[in-house]
C-alpha cells in the first residue's frame, strides 16, 4: 500500500483564518486550526460608521503560521512529511497596493499605520460613490464592460477601491506598483515571489472584481479606465492580462516559508480563489444546484456548462470561465448580509448589558450571551407565520444582488404595541431567506434552473429554523454539506490537483467529498402564506427602495 | 378672614385613578392619591393581541372611593368639612351600555364576567371594521355627518363600540337601554342617579365622539344611524340631544356616596369632560397655543374664539363648541402612541431577561429597568442628528391624527449594521415629535395658528430630551405646567366654577393656576436638520401607507 497524501486548504475568513489537513484519497479531515487575525479583532484601521474595514497583511501572515504549524502539529510528523500541497481561499474582492518586489505597502515601515496601504476587505464600502460613477460611465460608453458582472459595479471591488484610494491619499497612489488581491498574494508569498510581474493572477478574482474577460484581452482599456480616474493612465493593465484556474500550481513552497511552517520546499501551491467558489467545490456543487456559502453573508453561486455564445445574468456579481469548475461557467451571487442580521438584532437586544454593574455584567453575559439567538430562533419557530405578519427589509449591510445597491438599508416595517423580539427575529430570518429568493428568483428568470441548493457554513449548520424557514420560502429541498469547512476542503482539492494528483478537480470532488448530513424538504403547506410575505417584502422594498435612490 | 374652600379633581386615566385636593383660592395642591384599577392590571377582560380593551365598573368604584378617602384622610378634617365641589375628567370614547336605571350591565349579576358589559376603552380598536363602514356610509351620504371630527370616523369612537358590540353580542344589544360616556357616568354615580334618562351627557364626549351638532340638534338622525347598523332604529337618539358643558353642576351628592367618601350632601359635582380636555384647562391654555398631554399617548388641545360660520379643521379628531371652555370652540388632535413607542422599545430590550435564571433576573429587574429609559435617553442625547440618520415611523398604535388610520403601523427604516439601541431610540423620540409636528402643520395649513406648546403629562415632566426634540423638531418654545396632575387640577377647576365659586372656568384659571415651571427653547440650528428628516419621515410613510392601503 503506497503512502497516504496529504493536501492543507487555507481558508482566510473576514475574521479569522483556518488550516485544514485532508487526506487526499480518502478525503478524510486529519486535523485543523482556527485563528483571529490578532489586529482585526482589536478593531484597528476600521471605522465601522464609515464603513471602513481594513486588514493588516500581518494578520494574515501571523494567523496563517499559527494555524498551519498547530494543524500539522495535531497531524502529526507522519502526515506532515506527506503533505504535497497547499490551496488558497480567501475573501474578496479584498485587494492591496504592493510595491514592484510584490510587497504590500503596509509591510513597509512608512506606510505600516496607513490604512489604505493594508488590505481593503470585500465589506469596506468607503467608494460607493466611484462604484457609481464606474455605472455611469459604463452607460455612457458604447462597450457595456459590467455585462459579465451583472450590469452593475459594486463598491466592494478592485476598480472602485483603487480610484477612492488614489483620490483619497496620494501617498499610497504614487507608491502603489500594482493591486493584487489577497488570494493572488498569498500564494506569491509563500512561494517566495519578489517581482509584482510574477503575481499569479487567479480568473476568479480578475475576473469577478476587476471586468477581466477574453473579449477585452484583460481588463477593460485604459480609454474606459481613465474615464474612471485620470490615475489609471499609470495602471499597468499588462500585469492582469493573464490568468490562471486554480487546479493550476503557482511554484512550491519558499526556503523561508517551508521552514516557517515546518513542510518541504516540494510542496506545490496551488493558484488562490474566492472563498465561497472553492467552498462551492468543497460542497460538491453541480449544475442545477445554488451553492449558498450562509455565514455573516452569503455567497451563491452556480456552475453552468459553457456555451457557444456565454449567456448572460442580469444583477448578478458576475459569471466567469474557470472561477469554479475549470471549463464550466462560474456564476456569482451573493446577500451582503445574512448572519449579520441577526448578530446585529443580538447586539440590538443586549445593549442594555452595558448599563449593569460589572459584577452583573459578566454573569449575565455568561448566561445570555449564547443563549439569546437560539432562544429567539426556539420561540419564532413556535409561531405559525401568517400573511398578516410584519416584515422586514434584510439590506443592512446594503443589497448585493440581485441589482447591486449598497446605499440601501435594512428595514422593520408593521410593527404594532404587540411585536416583540421573536416575531422581529422571525421576520429578520424571513427576509434573508427572501433575500435568497429573490436571487434565486433572477436567475430562473434568466434562463439557469435550480432544483435544490447546497447550504454550506455556520448559519446552515447551526440553524435548523433558519434552513427550514429557507427551505419553506423556497419551497426548494436545502442538502447541508457534512463538512464543516468546506471552503477549505475545496481548497485542498485544488491543491490536490494542482499538485498532480487529480487530472480535474471535478475527480478530487469525487474522491475527497464528504457528502451530505441532512436535508430540509419544503413545507408545502406555508408555500401560500411566504407567497403572500413575500409578496409584502417585495413590495415593501421597491417603496423604500424609490425613497432612497431620489 | 373667610374659611378657605378646596375641590376635588378626579382624573380616570387608563391604568389608574387620581383624586386631587385642591385650594380655591390659591391653587395649592393639598393631597393627592393614586390608585390603579385592580382588574385591569390583572389584564382581565383584555385581549391585548385581538387590541380588546375592557374595564369593570367594579375597578372605577373600588379605586374612586380609594383614592378620594385616603385623599381627604391625608388633607385632615378641617379641609375634608370645606370641600365644596367636585370635578371629573375621563379617558374617552370609553362607553358601557346600561339598563334603564342607568347601571352599567356589568353591575348586574347576569353580566358579571361579560367585557361587552364594561366600560370599552378608549383604546380598544375592535371595531376597525364598523369604523371604516361609517365612513364610508358618510361619503355616501348627502350630508357631511364627519366634517366636525374631521372627515374621519376612529375605531375608538363611541358608534363603532356600539355597531360592533350589537353585531357580537346579543344580550348587550337586547339588555342596552342606552350607553354612557365614562365621564359621564361618574357623576351620574355620586350623584345617586337612578334613571338612564337623567345622565347628564356632556358635551365634549358627545360631541368629539358621537356627532351631536347643534346643526343636527343632537346627534345625527336614525336615517343615517341605522346605515351603519340596523340596531340603531331602536337607539334612543333623545337621549343625546341635551347637553351641558363642564362649569354646570349635575347636583349633589347622594346620600350613599356622601357618607362612603366622608363628604358633605351639598358637595356640588361637576359636568364630567375628557381627561386631555380638562388638562389643557388646568394648564392654563389660551388661544394660539396647543394643549398637549403627552403620556402613552398624546391628547391635542386648542382653544379658537367662535366664529360667525364655523371653521373647519380636516383630518382631526373633533372641534365642538364648549367642551374645554365654554363659549369657545374646542379643537382635539392627538397621537395613538408616544410613550407607548419607547415603553414598546424598552419590553424588546428586556426580552433576553426572560432567558435568566430566576436570581439573575430579578437583579437585572433592579438594575436595568427603570434606568433603561433614561439611559438610552442620554445616549441619543449625545448623537448630534444629522440629514443622514435613520428614521421611524410612530405609528405602533396606528394614527389618530391627522387623518386617522388605524391599521397603519409602525416602522424602523434606515439601519444598519452599526445601528444601535440609542441611535433607534433617537428615531423613535423623533418619530413621535414629526407625529406631532404632522398635526400642528395641519392646524396651522387650515388657518389655525400656533406659537407655542403647553406640554402636561408624565413625558413632559421626565424627560428633558424628549421635549427639547420637540422644542427642536416644532421649532416652537414649549411651556411645562408646574402641576404634575393638570387633569385632575383642570377638574378642580370646574368643580370650583360648578360649586358657583367663579363666574367662569377662565377665573378658576386665574386663581388656580400653578403657572410653568420650565421652557424649552427651539435650537435654530436645528431647524434645517429636523426639516430633511422630516421630509424623510413623511415620504416614508406616504410610501408605507400607500401598501398598506393596498
Amino acid at each position: 500500500m503506497k503512502e497516504a497524501k496529504y493536501t492543507i486548504g487555507l481558508d482566510f475568513g473576514s475574521d479569522s483564518v483556518r488550516a485544514l489537513v485532508v487526506n487526499v484519497e480518502t478525503g478524510e479531515e486529519m486535523a485543523t486550526a482556527v485563528c483571529n487575525y490578532p489586529r482585526w479583532m482589536k478593531g484597528e484601521f476600521c471605522i465601522p460608521h464609515d464603513n471602513q474595514f481594513r486588514q493588516h497583511p500581518l494578520d494574515y501572515i501571523e494567523a496563517m503560521t499559527d494555524v498551519v504549524t498547530r494543524s500539522l502539529a495535531e497531524a502529526g510528523d507522519d502526515i506532515r512529511k506527506n503533505v504535497i500541497g497547499i490551496g488558497v481561499d480567501t475573501t474578496g474582492s479584498t485587494p492591496v497596493p504592493v510595491d514592484a518586489d510584490g510587497t504590500p505597502l503596509a509591510l513597509k515601515p512608512e506606510f505600516a499605520e496607513n490604512p489604505n496601504a493594508m488590505f481593503h476587505l470585500w465589506k469596506d464600502h468607503t467608494s460607493v460613490k466611484e462604484a457609481a460613477e464606474i455605472n455611469a460611465i459604463n452607460a455612457d460608453s458604447d462597450e457595456d464592460y459590467l455585462k459579465y458582472v451583472g450590469g452593475i459595479y459594486s463598491s466592494e471591488w478592485f476598480w472602485a477601491k483603487i480610484a477612492h484610494t488614489n483620490r483619497q491619499d496620494a501617498s499610497i497612489r504614487d507608491a502603489a506598483y500594482t493591486w493584487v488581491e489577497h488570494c493572488d498574494w498569498i500564494p506569491f508569498l509563500l512561494t517566495g515571489g519578489n517581482k509584482a510581474e510574477d503575481v499569479k493572477r487567479g480568473v476568479c478574482a480578475v475576473g469577478h472584481k476587476a471586468l477581466w474577460h477574453k473579449d477585452y484581452n484583460g481588463v477593460p482599456p485604459k480609454s474606459f479606465l481613465t474615464k474612471i480616474d485620470s490615475s489609471f493612465a499609470d495602471f499597468k493593465t499588462e500585469l492582469l492580462e493573464e490568468t490562471a484556474t486554480a487546479d493550476q500550481s503557482v511554484g512550491t513552497l519558499s526556503e523561508e516559508w517551508a521552514a516557517k511552517l515546518g513542510l518541504d520546499q516540494s510542496v506545490c501551491v496551488a493558484v488562490g480563489a474566492f472563498d465561497c467558489h472553492m467552498g462551492a467545490v468543497g460542497g460538491e456543487i453541480e449544475p442545477g444546484y445554488m451553492s449558498k456559502v450562509i455565514g455573516t453573508s452569503t455567497c451563491d453561486i452556480m456552475v453552468a456548462p459553457l456555451e457557444e455564445k456565454e449567456h448572460l445574468v442580469k444583477g448578478i456579481c458576475g459569471q466567469v470561465n474557470g472561477s469554479v469548475i475549470p471549463g464550466m461557467l462560474g456564476l456569482e451571487a451573493g446577500q451582503s448580509a445574512f448572519g449579520d442580521v441577526y448578530a446585529w438584532f443580538k447586539r440590538l437586544l443586549l445593549w442594555p448589558v452595558e448599563n449593569l454593574s460589572d459584577e452583573l455584567k459578566e454573569k449575565y453575559a455568561e448566561e445570555v450571551d449564547s443563549k439569546i439567538i437560539p432562544a429567539l430562533a426556539d420561540a419564532a419557530a413556535a409561531i405559525e407565520p401568517t400573511a398578516k405578519d410584519n416584515v422586514s427589509l434584510d439590506w443592512m449591510n446594503g443589497r448585493r444582488t440581485p441589482d447591486a445597491n449598497q446605499e440601501l438599508k435594512g428595514v422593520l416595517a408593521g410593527i404594532n404595541l404587540g411585536t416583540d423580539a421573536p416575531r422581529i427575529f422571525k421576520s429578520l430570518v424571513e427576509a434573508t431567506c427572501f433575500g435568497a429568493r429573490r436571487i434565486a428568483e433572477r436567475f430562473e428568470d434568466e434562463g439557469v434552473a435550480i432544483k435544490g441548493v447546497i447550504a454550506l457554513g455556520g448559519v446552515a449548520k447551526k440553524s435548523t429554523f433558519v434552513m427550514q424557514t429557507l427551505s419553506d420560502v423556497l419551497q426548494m429541498p436545502i442538502k447541508v454539506g457534512k463538512s464543516d469547512q468546506t471552503c477549505a476542503l475545496g481548497a485542498a482539492m485544488f491543491a490536490a490537483t494542482a499538485a498532480g494528483r487529480f487530472e480535474k478537480v471535478e475527480d478530487a470532488m469525487k474522491q475527497m467529498g464528504g457528502g451530505f448530513d441532512k436535508t430540509y424538504e419544503p413545507n408545502p403547506a406555508r408555500a401560500e402564506v411566504y407567497n403572500a410575505l413575500y409578496k409584502k417584502y417585495c413590495e415593501l422594498g421597491e417603496a423604500v427602495e424609490k425613497i432612497t435612490m431620489k
